[in-house]
């Protein structure tokens, strides 16, 4: 994830103005996330001591410190609303267009997160499927107005290439968002424990390298190929 | 190498833009190495209490805490794909061929620790052998078509200079990488105990040193005489 930030800043110069800002949004998503893995990795070593090893095996026990899943929340809400942002941004919409998009999709992104930790903090199955209900209200309708209206501005792309790296952009954020609605049902399904806990960790921080420095990388790449067009657009006479 | 790190990220501004994004990888690399040998270090040094100190000779007791081998095994599992795409970005070869040379070495090389990470932490001689022969099946492939692919590469560098320097790049990059599976082995064939593993974490340190803070620093002199070459190309009238 610091990575990715590093990455994408230290390619701002390399990039047309208008991209600009894109990349430092990809970059602050990539630093959000990277600030609260360090958080989720102290959580997660202060909840479990190692009291031993025997060959590929670890016998561990809880201190008693409770694991807290608040910082993915905390950063989901604050990463999720800027990656669409980013997506939008990079597009080079109109800028009514722009600003619309922005809000209705920032703020859907928002509440969805918002709405699904009241039920992941839960034991409840009720609770916890009531509020994935909730979630996935907000969930759907940013999905399918990405997948929708992005098709139309893929289209609209100065070259095939930009095109063709829009519309992975397009499919890399709806399929690894998708993946998060079925990883939150995990536990709800009765599965629980320490083994049903390690993999929701395991898949929820696969799914947030894919959703953010993986597709951050390809924000940087739809930036820096639209860059070389219009480059070479304006120095070539017509 | 952090200071590898900062070294090459300091020359950015030296070189032409279409180097830049391989000096910046170049930087990521050893700065993933970086944070990852200061979990090895802090990881080796809580696994030891040294008891006491009579001339030369140290009694040391374990203390409890294993020793974490997984953060050497993702660091190159996040290295190992990025030194090649270096390589492949600074030798400037058309775009397609970049693209599909980066995911095809880039796959390989993050499958070959993969594939290699099972038997490293298993004491069982069988499966070390097992996981070990699986892993050699990519780091072939990654190998053998970098010392091929690439010698093609360089015959077409721009100045003699460079390509001295791309052959050099070639050749440490290949015996650096050689290094690993016997080091790997050293445990399989029945050497064990502190005495083994000192000698496989002293090896593998400077392997990783050669492969990543020295190579980085080749990639930087390529570009840094790829750039000289092709600025004064474009001063001169031809």
């Amino acid at each position: 994830m610091g990575s990715a930030t590093i990455f994408v800043w230290l390619q701002l110069p390399n990039v047309s103005k208008s991209y600009r800002t894109a990349l430092t949004i990809t970059g602050i998503v990539t630093l959000i996330a990277t600030y609260h893995y360090i958080r989720i990795f102290n959580s997660w070593v202060e909840a479990f001591e190692v009291l031993s090893k025997d060959g590929g095996d670890y016998t561990v026990q809880l201190t008693g410190a409770p694991f807290n899943d608040g910082y993915r929340y905390v950063d989901w809400l604050l990463t999720a609303p800027l990656l669409l942002i980013e997506l939008i941004l990079v597009m080079k919409l109109p800028q009514q267009e722009t600003v619309s998009l922005s809000w209705k999709l920032g703020l859907a992104s928002a509440l969805m997160v918002a709405l699904g930790y009241p039920g992941e903090i839960q034991e409840d199955l009720s609770v916890r499927w009531f509020s994935w209900s909730l979630s996935m209200i907000p969930f759907c309708y940013a999905v399918f107005s990405r997948a929708e209206g992005l098709a139309g501005a893929t289209s609209k792309q100065s070259s095939p290439a930009a095109a063709s790296l829009a519309s992975a952009a397009r499919y890399l954020t709806v399929l690894s968002w998708c993946t998060y609605p079925p990883m939150y049902m995990v536990k709800s399904v009765g599965l629980a424990g320490p083994r049903a806990t390690m993999y929701e960790q395991v898949c929820y921080s696969i799914a947030d390298v894919m959703a953010k420095a993986v597709f951050g990388v390809l924000i940087w790449a739809i930036a820096a190929e639209k860059s070389a067009v219009e480059e070479s657009g304006k120095q070539l006479p017509k």
